[in-house]
């Protein structure tokens, strides 16, 4: 597998980076997840707008505008390289891949406060066959709530992970799909996800605060559903509300739209994915095809 | 200047850890510096059980209490190795070096729960020559107070610093020496540091809890002024009563026992290093003297 780290294609095995790196003394960094088809990037857009608004919180200068819209272009020019831009060949399916993108403040002797004398970012790209969790997102998944211990600032995408890692595992170990995090009795985020309920018809998601990672898919799936005429509302949802929800979802670039059945143990509805959450995957799935039709066509 | 990676003594410049080390894409890891004098470290086997308990925390395994024994045989020989265990002859002064010390759960593919296949933790060490900031002790400093924005768990010393830069960078752009974190109107620790008050003759700093670094100097700090007859207090500090704060100080692995004479603009006490602060500085540097003592007999 070919990567891009600073200016080079190498393989990955050869794709090292400095001890001195602030991305690995600090988690000094932000990164981006984006999902491809057929060689196309899907909300490429939203994702740099992400990212750029990422470098301007951390203030990692030294990438201009310019050479973020070149990021689009190396994260193309890996999928062609890696051979994911055309379907496989036996199944006649589309090509699924995620482009990984990584970019730190760089290397600089320790110190807290920024280099005195500015750093080159350490710019760092992966593409990687994807499968999509099909089963999962057909039968839906179940999820486990635990307190929100993330810090103050979770809008910025930053690799400062560990909470996320914890809760993620904590999910793993209690047979779980996904952790929910709740902070002053609402939920915020799943560990990599965002989170939507439904009641009564109505699709309600936490408003974009600094306690909410400000997904793509989120923002992709709230256009859909007011596109198919949902009522949606942004709103702050309460973990004992939930107890009444008719239906909950996860989203995310490499989670799609997925149904959550059970949480804590206690069922959403009637236990199975809803017609609400159908639709949504529906739409969405619609949208990615798009994609590749734009491509065929 | 060579450093230990994962088994191996190489020149710095050459080491480099994989871009998939879960260092650098999840900060998935602990740290330690830790100071030595003349060869000695100050107080490795408190810093060897605080990584301990951070490796336990994190559930980091594959380093056995045995290896991580071998950590603080690493280290002198790092000293060692890089001329860091004796005085420079011309000043005639002590040998002044810390070690940084960093074990992350090692490079495995990108998922956020634990790798399901055991990886090898990194281990990093690095010595560096170290030049205590004796005019800053002399004449103290100044810091600024930010919101605390960190996670519910500052008591594991994670390589999730992203917090921490901001806030040092604010106060170096404030030109202050430190930022403290103030979360519910009570104060937590500087950027980098503990902070400790002094009232009415009584050293008073936050107890320990999820929200707090538990310092190794802040511990040696606490025992030197129970030694020297000062009364001490573990209680909340709250950001107002310090208006009325004889003394203010800040202790760390790197920064001793720090005055800080103003705060957010306003002088503390008489804006000069205080009585309490002076004995105590003079406590922690007989200390480390005796280090050095106890090479040369």
């Amino acid at each position: 597998m070919l990567v891009y780290l600073n200016g080079t294609y190498v393989p990955k095995e050869r794709a090292t980076i400095s001890v001195d790196d602030r991305g690995f003394i600090f988690g000094d960094g932000v990164y981006e997840v984006i999902r491809a088809r057929d060689g196309q990037l899907f909300e490429a857009a939203a994702h740099f707008e992400r990212l750029a608004a990422g470098l301007d919180a951390l203030e990692i200068q030294g990438l201009a505008r310019a050479e973020l819209q070149t990021l689009e272009t190396i994260a193309r020019e890996l999928l062609e390289r890696n051979g994911l831009v055309q379907g496989n060949g036996e199944s006649g399916g589309a090509s699924e891949a995620t482009i990984y993108l990584q970019v730190t403040r760089g290397a600089a002797p320790r110190t807290h406060a920024f280099p005195r004398v500015a750093t080159t970012p350490t710019v760092y790209l992966a593409a990687s066959p994807f499968t999509p969790a099909v089963a999962l997102q057909e039968r839906g998944g179940t999820a486990i709530t635990l307190p929100d211990v993330r810090w103050a600032r979770c809008n910025i995408k930053t690799i400062n992970l560990v909470p996320n890692v914890l809760a993620k595992q904590r999910a793993v170990e209690a047979g779980a799909t996904e952790a929910i995090f709740v902070r002053d009795g609402a939920i915020t985020d799943g560990a990599s996800t965002n989170v939507f309920a439904v009641f009564d018809g109505e699709v309600r998601t936490p408003p974009l605060s600094t306690y909410l990672l400000p997904g793509i898919t989120r923002r992709v799936v709230l256009d859909l559903a007011a596109e198919s005429g949902i009522p949606v509302r942004e709103q702050p949802v309460l973990l004992e509300e939930l107890a009444r929800a008719d239906e909950l979802f996860l989203t995310g670039t490499t989670t799609d739209v997925q149904p959550v059945c059970e949480l804590d143990g206690r069922r959403i509805g009637a236990g199975t994915p809803g017609p609400v959450t159908r639709r949504l995957q529906s739409a969405l799935a619609g949208r990615l095809a798009g994609l590749a039709r734009a491509v065929a066509s």
